[in-house]
């Protein structure tokens, strides 16, 4: 059948209104299921407020950072605004505005919908985990058909208003800007909070988890949602939009010589096959009376999988689409569940990494920490062999198409990978959305039966987290490199444009790639330090507050009746903390991308993008495999392996899981975003680079 | 002047004999120290027995494992021997076991002279700090001349005799597969001891360090040597030759077409320079009667750069060098000096890390482990980008001269950061020995005077290492980006006898380079993960032999008189551990890069030793600093601040302690050897990938 570009497009925005009739059917169900627990409901109010105290200063703080973007967006992109087309800059300005709005709503959405299902979900654990599955599950879905739906959306509408690839980077930078301030500033709400209520709770007071009588506990809570719900959502937004900007920077730059737009449809085709995929997926989710929660997760990501990609092979076949492109999309969801694999071995309590920690842990927390550092650097072979595999077959797939096929296909393979992403966050945001749960049902007393069940649903969520962490740093990777390639379709562009010679590589062997190598290598690892430092130091804050509450209010460390602990101040602590340390690590990372592009010019800027990318692969999949190693290894301590609760092992293992908090909730993720930031600025900053440097 | 090779050959030959003769002085001068206390002596000889089965059981291990690779070399290397010339191949294979011989003997020199010296510094420490200190510095200085007068003469006969820089190479592989024996198995065994007998002793017992009841104690001891002087003299025997090698390497190819040697000679003639500034640098080194031991020792470091500075200025002038080269050279030993700052500042008690993270270990633990991450994480950047400037600098000062003079005066730069490294070594080693003369102290009952001597002598080892390390990865960084180079040189060097093309560049973009890069970054990871594991296995084994002891050995435990531990069996157990742990990871990184370049051929190749330099750079640096500022942290503690010894705060150090010391002494320094030793097996078998590879 002939293949037009107009009909993909629709195509693509029928699916994702789609999705949102999908997201907006789960929303109505979860909300009218049964909740009547006044105490249930007052808390889970009480989150809802915080969470949305958070959203509203960080889009606030958002706000004044776009304001200062845009003006530079608008004075020098795509390229010196009294040199090129005033419009070209407005247009540019307008698609980042517009990436950040797209991702803030998906985000706004997802909250919303979290700190509903959370006290829903709590309520019908009473009566069984069916229910109570179904109301954390379509939540989660609520946010995953949001994002993938408006990321869809965002990228079809700017291309068909534009027909300008460089507005959809513009439009991704946009994204991109948002998952910083809501990954990694969520990263560092959630790990405060977290840290502080239990390093004054459970290990000065003794006092269990989620005890209202902690002031930091809503906080806690709060956390969840905005650094696990909002921010994860806004990172795969991000992750999403920069593969497919990635993708169509070089398909359009393809279809330029070509008769038909076929490699461009293809891209939007397959980007949309992979939401509808995501939204039967959701749809076919089941659990049984006394089903397996984890099961019935991984059953309905199996679903999605199949679904992509029988679908995409049918309509390579129906269209005559390019077969090896196809191939390279398969293979990257292969690599993707691959890496989802390997990454549960490294952090499943039935196999031997977290039983050797957990024997480790007998001797003490310094070896827990050592055993667990070790297990979590050589969990990153795997998924690094894997992208390195799979980008070497799609590009060897794809070369014989002709030139710049090669990195074409490495894109293909990226979007193949991230296809069932709609999936991925619906069990991604169940996550936080049970663990809530369970916080509820400790808080409201809601009882024994329930709290099992909640126990059960919120390690379901741990088990399938770890696998969706690891095919999302799998996807970034693949993103990432996929940039480099749009990166250099974009400094020919302008080289051509400006009379100036093009590039065709970047040689490891040419000193100033070198130095851009060494030097990007660099970043995530001073970055991510950066977010450490600035959680421990936002915890010590809120240490301090919740220490005064306890002197301060009468009758409140001895549980009065009716004494409440003043909540808002912890969640002010860590959201102002929170965007206070964010911003001199996210400033970072851009100023040293100008200064190395100042200094070496477009050679550099494409050394330190590989630098940056590989050494952010290493540490985001270290150190969210070695958390998420140390988080189960506790909880395997506790359910009462090794002298379990109490015994010295279980000392250990805690410590083992506070240094994995950061580390898997705020450092490691928070690596992806950086280096897309990174990429787009370099990307966007190409003509300026071409112009203007030192050495280049 | 005229410039004539042969002269300056003869020059560097002279001053190795010149350094083996104040080596033998020195020597003789710590040997007629006095030593009459019976029990330091009975002490003493256990150590040094104890050092001398180790490395016999290792030189052992090291005979049968050069048996399998000399075979293999005399195969397959420089060509296959069916193919190739006979010759050629025995010289390459009597090369490498030249390689190995000469690093064995000096490192068994060091060994011999450390556990003299010991035993001396401790009896001198009753009369004085001066006597004390001489005793430890000119024992550690012994080694520092046997190691660099050997490694200098050992390459200029490889190079009169044989006139081939492959053989060359093959010589660098010898040291290499020598320093990855000991400085990693070196480096397990000194720490399962030290942890093992923390363990049992320190923690368990209450019994303090060195306490002769400790059945570990002797190991301990042991370990201080084997790892720190014969580890860390291997190390960088290592690093100078492959640094000499890699100069070498690219001189000869250059001065192929120039009508003087004059780059060759260049090399002899700096390489010797910086051998003769630090033989005055030893000879100068004193200490008043209530002097500052840190100060001694840094202005021997200082007078050696300036004396290096000065001559190398001299001579260039003298006989009309290449102002560019001198300006490369110069350029490492000041970037070098630059390093060693800021490590100093990551480490140093007096700074702000340290107080910090003991701040923060007031709190727990975890709070020890991650800001002593963030900060190691942090501390990388500044060697980084001083490296990548030094070798940026370098290659823009020498491009001018011509091809191939870029990648030369990059090799130029490594070789002056080494060229202080006789000095280097010297005060590396000072530090284990006046560690070892403390206990010797502590078991022999000499005082609380003398205590506190060596207390203060042992201290300023460890800070003085904290520099030295620094220095030595920024060289080391340098060496294998010089040995890229060499990499290239030979690799053409066999296309062009081949017919086939000879490559100019390692493109990013070229997904056979892309795939190199990931997977070779992921080597130094696992390695360095693999050796931790194998410390903490060997570690249980030994502590269960304590354990066995305690039990066992009626009277142990009450230190009952004349009762005596199985020191020999804790020495055994540390011995053969090391050997069997340390195997699987040096195996796992030559199997990669044959893996590698099987199947991507030479681009693979190239892209897998960047990605290995680049991740191994961030990982040894890290890993260092992070456990020097441990080791700091804790003592700063025990010195009274934070509470002291005993407090919240204290036990919280002694766990971040813990955890850095294989950080520091076991994976961090034994990435170095690692990526050397990856280096030279793709260089040498660069002839086998350009003809066997899947894609390449």
């Amino acid at each position: 059948m002939k293949i037009e570009l107009s009909n993909f497009l629709i195509f693509a925005i029928m699916v994702s209104i789609l999705s949102f009739i999908e997201a907006l059917w789960l929303y109505k169900w979860v909300k009218k299921q049964k909740s009547s627990n006044s105490q249930v409901l007052e808390i889970g109010k009480l989150i809802r407020q915080g969470a949305n105290t958070f959203l509203a200063k960080e889009y606030k703080k958002l706000a004044y950072f776009c304001g200062v973007v845009v003006i530079f967006i608008f004075l020098f992109l795509p390229s010196p605004v009294w040199s090129g087309n005033i419009i070209d800059n407005i247009v540019m300005a307008l698609a980042y505005i517009c990436g950040t709005i797209f991702s803030a709503i998906a985000g706004k959405v997802g909250i919303s919908i979290a700190t509903i299902a959370n006290v829903k979900a709590a309520e019908a654990a009473q009566e069984g985990i069916e229910k109570s599955f179904m109301s954390g599950f379509r939540g989660g879905a609520v946010m995953g058909m949001a994002v993938v739906g408006s990321s869809l959306l965002g990228v079809t509408l700017i291309y068909i208003l534009t027909g300008d690839t460089t507005a959809l980077l513009g439009f991704s930078f946009g994204a991109s800007s948002l998952a910083l301030f809501a990954k990694a500033g969520g990263g560092i709400f959630t790990k405060t909070a977290d840290i502080s209520a239990d390093l004054v709770g459970k290990v000065e007071l003794g006092i269990p988890e989620d005890d209202p009588r902690n002031p930091a506990v809503i906080a806690d809570n709060v956390g969840d949602n905005v650094g696990d719900v909002a921010g994860m959502g806004a990172d795969l937004f991000d992750s999403n939009v920069a593969a497919m900007a990635a993708a169509l920077v070089m398909a359009v730059a393809l279809d330029k010589t070509s008769t038909n737009m076929m490699n461009t449809s293809m891209v939007f085709c397959y980007g949309a096959i992979g939401l509808l995929a995501s939204i039967i997926g959701v749809a076919s989710a089941r659990i049984g009376k006394n089903g397996n929660p984890t099961r019935a997760l991984n059953n309905s990501t199996y679903v999605t999988t199949a679904i992509f990609g029988i679908l995409t092979f049918l309509v390579t076949l129906f269209f005559g689409f390019e077969w090896r492109i196809w191939g390279a999309s398969a293979i990257g969801l292969i690599i993707g569940v691959v890496i989802g694999i390997a990454t549960n071995y490294f952090t499943d309590d039935s196999k031997k990494p977290v039983h050797a920690v957990a024997k480790s842990s007998e001797s003490g927390p310094a070896f827990t920490i050592l055993s667990g550092i070790s297990y979590g650097l050589i969990s990153v072979l795997p998924a690094i062999v894997g992208i390195a595999l799979s980008a070497l077959v799609a590009y060897k797939l794809c070369e014989p198409l002709g030139d710049g096929y090669a990195m074409f296909g490495i894109s293909m393979s990226a979007l193949g990978m991230l296809s069932i992403v709609g999936m991925i966050i619906s069990n991604d945001a169940y996550g936080p959305i049970v663990d809530n749960a369970r916080g509820l049902v400790e808080m409201g007393e809601l009882g024994d039966k329930a709290l099992e069940i909640t126990d059960s649903l919120d390690s379901a969520g741990n088990t399938v987290k770890a696998v969706t962490k690891g095919f999302a740093i799998g996807a970034a990777g693949l993103t990432v490199i996929a940039l480099l390639g749009a990166f250099i379709s974009e400094v020919n562009t302008v080289a051509l444009e400006l009379g100036k010679e093009t590039i065709t590589n970047f040689d490891i062997m040419n000193p100033l790639v070198f130095f851009g190598l060494l030097v990007g290598s660099g970043i995530p690892v001073v970055f991510s330090a950066m977010l450490m430092l600035g959680v421990e130091k936002n915890a010590q804050r809120m240490v301090d507050e919740i220490h005064r509450q306890f002197n301060e209010i009468d009758g409140l460390k001895e549980g009065k009746k009716g004494v409440i602990p003043e909540y808002d101040k912890c969640i002010s602590i860590a959201t102002d903390g929170a965007m206070k340390e964010l911003i001199p690590a996210g400033l970072m990372a851009i100023v040293a991308t100008l200064l190395v592009g100042f200094i070496g010019g477009v050679q550099a800027i494409g050394g330190f993008l590989t630098g940056n990318i590989i050494s952010g692969l290493l540490f985001a999949l270290f150190m969210s495999n070695s958390g998420g190693l140390w988080d189960n290894t506790k909880k395997y301590v506790e359910a009462g392996n090794n002298g379990g609760k109490g015994s010295r092992a279980h000392k250990s293992a805690v410590v083992g899981d506070t240094v994995g908090d950061p580390f898997k909730d705020t450092a490691g993720p928070s690596i992806n975003t950086q280096i897309t930031v990174v990429s787009l600025v370099a990307s966007l900053m190409s003509t300026i680079f071409l112009t203007i440097s030192l050495f280049g």
